[in-house]
């Protein structure tokens, strides 16, 4: 579908009555082009001790491993969101714990809300975004073939706090603290 | 200005191509409207026994006090969102301490990020979205004249973990859960 919002043609740069800073205004219908952060919700999800992955289907980092995590929705929580995510990649049904970090992409405005949470039955097959889908011990997880830099870091922060509960959310690890 | 997409008068719902749920559509220029939730960012931010507040000089709620908070701009992470609002709100300049609380008001779509932060000087000023500023211990709060319930929230739940450090972040009290 043509859009010639996406395709920036329209928009030039002016600040709009009220706002105090500079926005993309449509020439043609000015319509405001607010650009917002988006948030990213999804779950590091264990069945016993094996951890849920999901091969990608789409671009970007298609064929690669990811856990379970996309935009989140209007009207959703992030731990809803998770959830939903978790069952539309792998037809998961998954019980949220508790926040595990909130990391951040600020190149790209994006606010990653991770969670852990537990697998609820291991009747799960690869939705129409995945490849295939599977559950993994710690040492099976294919290290180098993970989607993400987030996916990196929600499991190795998942594995820092294993066994406890009550921690404070991780953020970004420091040396990529600015991305 | 006048936004024919504001206005919703364009649009039409539809299912963009390799999507799986109705967009709002522009009839006249093929704008698709995706609607996210938006963040917000804020925090309680305290100097010695006294918590800072800011009278509202702006819609919704003007005239009624609330904690230095507003939406996240892009490129941001949300404890810098929170630091820009307490400087815009209060010339306020703040140390973010650690995530209080994120609440979720869904009918609205929006997801709160609160801070606990350090006022660093007791030099604040209204911005231009407070007609005054102050710093109150807790007895003098002006409980009934509070600009939103998550300001109420975050004051309970800073209450709740003063003097307190590595904790979960609160979520949206459970009468308010679905709010
Ligand atoms: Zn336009
Ligand atoms: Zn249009």
């Amino acid at each position: 579908m043509t859009n010639p919002h996406d395709e920036h043609e329209n928009f030039s740069t002016a600040i709009p009555d009220g706002d105090d800073r500079e926005r993309l205004v449509c020439r043609e219908c000015g319509f405001i082009n607010y650009q917002n952060p988006k948030i990213i919700a999804g779950s590091v999800v264990t069945f016993g001790d094996k951890i849920l992955l999901c091969r990608r289907s789409i671009e970007p980092r298609k064929g690669k491993w990811t856990i379970p995590a996309g935009f989140l929705e209007v009207h959703e929580t992030p731990a809803e969101g998770a959830m939903r995510e978790a069952y539309e990649e792998a037809t998961a049904s998954i019980e949220i714990l508790d926040l595990l970090a909130v990391y951040t992409v600020k190149r790209i405005s994006q606010v990653h809300m991770m969670y852990r949470a537990k697998l609820l039955s291991d009747d799960i097959k690869p939705g129409i975004e995945s490849l295939e889908v599977g559950l993994f011990t710690w040492e099976e997880i294919p290290w180098d073939d993970l989607a993400f830099p987030s996916v990196h870091w929600a499991l190795g922060h998942f594995r820092e706090v294993e066994g406890k509960a009550g921690f404070a959310p991780f953020t970004n690890p420091a040396e990529w603290a600015d991305v």
